[in-house]
């Protein structure tokens, strides 16, 4: 049996067991990017002398001793590797601390392999950067991973590892996971800490998370990085307990509403998308679920994806300021690709009360989401509004279609970044030609366990396929 | 016996009792501000005839049944209402809705009477609005009682109410307690909801609260508006329970810090502040408590007033931008006072990028702060750098000096708006001539279960004194 095709949780109950070392574990998942990623073009940074020696040692109390990870190249800083986030900018100026989540995952036992590759910055939802080159779908190399999560993505699609880190600030966990058929959890604001070097991350839209192969993955791993950390700037409303132990119990008969149709009528929705929802609708009304189509009004507020736009934007300015700042000289507009040039030059055109009155119109419309979730327990709606898309199709050298695709895409993630509400994606189904379609589920802030519950109810009933590799 | 010289706890109880009716209460309120408030100058707006129809028509069930409160003019919005936040720009448009804190208050049972005074926007620590002059300090008419809470404080103080709402910023709750001899707890960032006019104010360094005369009330008061409310933008850490429950609950051998100097060598500390201190430390040892000299390296940060500034400014000039919107015409800087002009043009000069990383050396400050916190319960600090000090002395025509004495008073107060962390400030002390002297208490995150303990333990110790009326 192939060791790398089971899940994390697996894998470390093989090594637990004796069945398998940390050694071999890690030898195992080193070969298959060996001999993987010359074709999908994943993982930017390989680490694997260092991980060898470090799986021999991990202690063995650990609850994930010697399964191998791969850290996504956003955020995620690792001590002494190199950083690039897609970008030209930072000049591989090691870094100096540990993100707080690699602390973590050290202390429970992962080996890290190496960095994957994500656009630059992560303001796009295909991975596909001038620095590295396009990461390529294990389903169809023509076809996006997605993004901006999408080196993580490929790489767990294609067996080289269980499981990677990922991030998602408009949609960066969930997009990736539908193209490459993965499990994408994004947590609630404020669950997962953003330390040591940030307070919140895009005023808060992005958190950091997993793509995972299976539900209990997702729901431990998620276990190992919540949890407020003292400096943190706040917290997350309280969870009943680890998510782990979510997965298995009886969610109730929940009251779910689904949208095929996205409530902005200027975004139309792909027919697979579309498709997926109505077959996971169906899917829940015979899971015992109340399903019945309904959605937030204010999801179909058409100011939505410009104020959300120039937030994000503004942000992307303060990180080319700090990468300047990190290197030791400034970055010029003409080091960046094109769309975050587009960006951080729109975000310099705009005044500190601009940004203000933009984030307090985003407080405002999470007011408005918020009551539907009284008379609901979930949301249903595609992952993306479009089916799988090529390579290419988001120009790298038109920034206005660039980002008029990209916000096409994320019409249905971006307003739950907004929201700072706990969002699944999961892999219920494939186009005509095999790709694969993620829907998402939107639970209330802080219901996280619900979303467990329900995702593994899901998946023990319609199983996730994954590749032969 | 004055029935308005006990805490609202108390005269909950009366009521329950039988011993004294809603109206009665409320009746004894209106005669105390009547007979008070024209030397004082602290309730900007009174509506008396609907408060005692309403004290009618409370329900008998509701904890807090016929007590009478007034609310700050500053937030705490009560539909139907005028509302001026110290100003003249609001030009007297009523309030749409009420604040979360209003509809609990409400269905606590309280009499809302008024709305108290408040410097313009709250941005300085001492209540002399020009729209509607000097509150004065019921100790003494020609003090300062301070601000930006000085007409709730002032009103507490003279025995108009048992409590009134408040907010803290920057030291609002503190320094006003201090002033008039009150208990002052600032709550945990993310612990009350600025709903649902706010996702978070002033960068969440600001939060909503009381100013009361027992400690008891102090908790009880906050355990009404505590909690999340769906479409808040993130919690505070979970509290063990209510706040209520802790006092009287022995706090256990506590590792206390205190300083009586401050780490900036610019901040000079007057005598009676430091010698509060040194009598608080005293104080807590004999009731056992581990006290050393201490406190956390960055809070002598010397650049951390000018950043908190620069942050605070960004959201004046956009409270500015959204009044012209409210009153539908924009503001113009010579309808702010002096000092608030001064501040939002300050702000106008700044990029968004400016802001973005003026907010994250805070996230860092919060960061550097937090390890102290590891090793210690608590710090112990004067409430005020400065001795109590007479109207005038922030000069309403000079924002320079305005400013600067501004940051002097505020110096060990808005250091843990910027960290979020809770803090009690309480009435341990006496100048020579009679003047309230207050010392600080700073706990962990999250940690205002401690901060309760501790203090009913020093106030059932050392009960604090109220001035006769």
């Amino acid at each position: 049996m192939d060791l790398l095709s089971l899940d994390a949780t697996a894998q470390a109950q093989a090594v637990r067991d004796g069945r398998v070392s940390p050694r071999e574990l890690t030898e195992a998942a080193i070969a298959a990017i060996e001999a993987r990623d010359g074709a999908l073009n994943c993982v930017v940074h390989r680490r694997f002398e260092r991980a060898l020696a470090e799986a021999d040692a991990v202690p063995a109390g650990a609850p994930f001793r010697g399964v191998p990870i791969l850290l996504k190249d956003l955020g995620w800083e690792q001590a002494g590797e190199p950083y690039a986030a897609g970008s030209r900018v930072y000049e591989g100026v090691p870094m100096r601390r540990d993100s707080y989540g690699v602390t973590r995952l050290r202390e429970a036992g992962f080996v890290f392999l190496g960095r994957t590759s994500t656009p630059e910055f992560g303001t796009t939802i295909t991975t596909e950067p001038a620095a590295t080159g396009p990461t390529r779908n294990p389903y169809d190399p023509a076809y996006t991973a997605g993004g901006s999560s999408g080196g993580s993505a490929a790489a767990v699609a294609a067996g080289m590892v269980a499981l990677a880190t990922a991030s998602d600030g408009g949609g960066s966990i969930r997009v990736p996971a539908s193209a490459c058929g993965l499990v994408g959890l994004k947590a609630s604001r404020g669950r997962v800490s953003s330390g040591p070097a940030l307070g919140d991350s895009w005023n808060g839209f992005s958190t950091s998370g997993f793509v995972t192969r299976t539900v209990r993955d997702a729901a431990a791993a998620l276990d190992l990085i919540a949890g407020f950390v003292p400096g943190d700037p706040y917290d997350a409303p309280a969870l009943p307990g680890p998510l782990a132990a979510e997965a298995g119990r009886d969610p109730g008969r929940l009251r779910i509403g689904f949208a095929t149709a996205h409530p902005r009528p200027d975004v139309a929705v792909d027919a697979a998308p579309a498709e997926a929802v109505t077959r996971a609708a169906a899917l829940l009304e015979t899971l015992g679920h109340e399903v019945e189509p309904g959605f937030p009004e204010a999801l179909g507020d058409p100011r939505f994806p410009r104020v959300f736009g120039a937030v994000v934007a503004a942000h992307v300015a303060a990180t080319v300021e700090n990468a300047g700042r990190i290197r030791g000289r400034e970055v010029g507009l003409d080091e960046l690709e094109p769309h975050n040039a587009a960006l951080v030059d729109a975000a310099r055109r705009h005044s500190v009360t601009d940004y203000l009155l933009a984030a307090q119109w985003i407080d405002a419309f999470r007011r408005r989401m918020a009551p539907w979730w009284a008379e609901h327990d979930l949301l249903l709606t595609p992952t993306m509004a479009v089916e799988p898309f090529p390579l290419g199709w988001i120009p790298s050298r038109d920034p206005g279609l660039a980002m008029e695709r990209t916000a096409h895409v994320v019409a249905f993630t971006s307003p739950f970044n907004a929201t700072g509400q706990p969002v699944i994606s999961l892999p219920l189904h494939r186009t005509a030609a095999g790709l694969p379609v993620g829907v998402q589920l939107v639970a209330a802030p802080g219901r996280e366990d619900l979303l467990v519950r329900v995702a593994a109810q899901i998946e023990a009933a319609a199983p996730f396929a994954h590749p032969a590799m």
